[in-house]
């Protein structure tokens, strides 16, 4: 309980950010989401914590009580998903839902598709217009790849599903965003089990407040192994933490080995 | 808006789970995760739909926060992540406070441990004597990979994280799981981009209400291709339904080609 609180306040420091994954494709299973690893490494790197993620199905209801809870609990709230042409895509509309603001074709964002069918030789027909809608007033955010803009209404970016896309899409974003200190990562590989090293590493936790460690088995042919990740926004406490933690499985005869 | 009325009502009859999966090396990007598809697949199989995922950080506020909130929601609320010996696994003890019952050594678990590191030749310590511990009166849920054994208390089954064990643990338990009708799917891919099928898939989706019809966009090196998914619990609806989209592909030029 101690160790839990201490982590928080180590971890917590700067903007948090939650991610919500919209999609009846992740939650059946079909399809296997690899943004969220994505957008936490993209967030990591300006000192931004991916603090929870959600996952809802294509329902107006789920993904409006999903907005409206995080919006208010994080700095950023990151949406995936649901913003396409066909009947299924409802983002835009639960994001005008969740921030009280009408749903128009966006003007810019009409100029934009509008420019690229006349490129492509489409037809700009209704449903494909229906890209073009946010709550009014909302920030378009670049789409490189297909044209189709994600955008930017209070505190919600609201991106692409495919990863190609929103990829782009957030690295457009990223120069623009308010960060913070970023959070340093050390890993130590050893030879021991998580119930050998258990005890002295709730100790030096204990003994390094600002620093989290994690402890992560593997099963590898050789035998176990233990990985411990130590994370933190202070590189002095880092390596402190991580002297402590090679000078502890040296002690237990379990080769430590800096990745 | 009718579109997501609808789409609920074809999805949602029969039993619901939520999946809460727990550790800061998820949404720190360290770790993809791969237990959502695999839960999402099983669960789908035995007619469970998995409605809700939620990704939190190994901190104990958070952990009962989203409990409290899924065990009331759903039928079943599915954990990973957080079982283990050290001081990060928090999980059991989260558990216990959500379900307002002390976190005790269960008998049967602490026979179990000291059995495995007898024969093992380890110490059952203080640290893996943490792995015993579940809400009181918790049932077990077996872990045939490496004995630690899971448990249920309520609504809520506490797997492990690490994928080998936790499909292990959901494979046992399935038999055991109160399922229903079980949710068909069917997929055609056709050669036309989502912004020409949109509209005429809308008004099949009107007309099909318990058939859930979702649109996924692909970029094949041959240009355009989307794939178009039917789901549903009722077979003769999506055998219609399918015949419907398969003439509308045709009509327009699209090659529909079922997968």
């Amino acid at each position: 309980m101690n160790d839990a609180v201490q982590r928080d306040g180590g971890e917590g420091a700067g903007p948090k950010a939650s991610l919500l994954i919209i999609g009846n494709e992740i939650l059946s299973g079909r399809t296997q989401d690899t943004n969220l690893a994505y957008i936490a490494e993209k967030l990591g790197s300006i000192g931004v914590t991916l603090a929870e993620a959600r996952v809802v199905a294509d329902s107006e209801a789920e993904i409006i009580e999903a907005l409206n809870a995080l919006k208010v609990k994080y700095d950023y709230v990151f949406t995936t998903g649901g913003i396409g042409p066909t009947h299924d895509d409802i983002t835009a509309a639960c994001v005008a839902k969740a921030v009280g603001k009408p749903l128009t074709h966006h003007p810019e964002a009409m100029d934009r598709l509008s420019a690229h069918y006349k490129r492509q030789g489409g037809e700009f027909n209704t449903m494909r217009q229906r890209m073009a809608m946010t709550p009014e007033g909302a920030a378009l955010i670049d789409n490189p790849v297909s044209t189709a803009p994600g955008f930017i209404a209070e505190n919600i970016y609201v991106m692409a599903g495919v990863p190609r896309v929103m990829q782009a899409m957030l690295d457009g974003l990223l120069p623009n965003l308010k960060g913070g200190a970023v959070t340093v990562s050390k890993t130590i590989r050893c030879s021991l089990g998580e119930g050998v090293i258990a005890e002295p590493l709730a100790a030096i936790q204990s003994a390094h407040a600002t620093v989290e460690l994690g402890s992560y088995p593997g099963y590898a042919a050789s035998g176990f192994s233990t990985q411990i990740v130590l994370r933190s926004k202070d590189e002095r406490a880092l390596d402190a933490a991580k002297t402590a933690v090679i000078e502890m499985v040296s002690r237990l005869g379990g080769e430590p080995e800096p990745l």
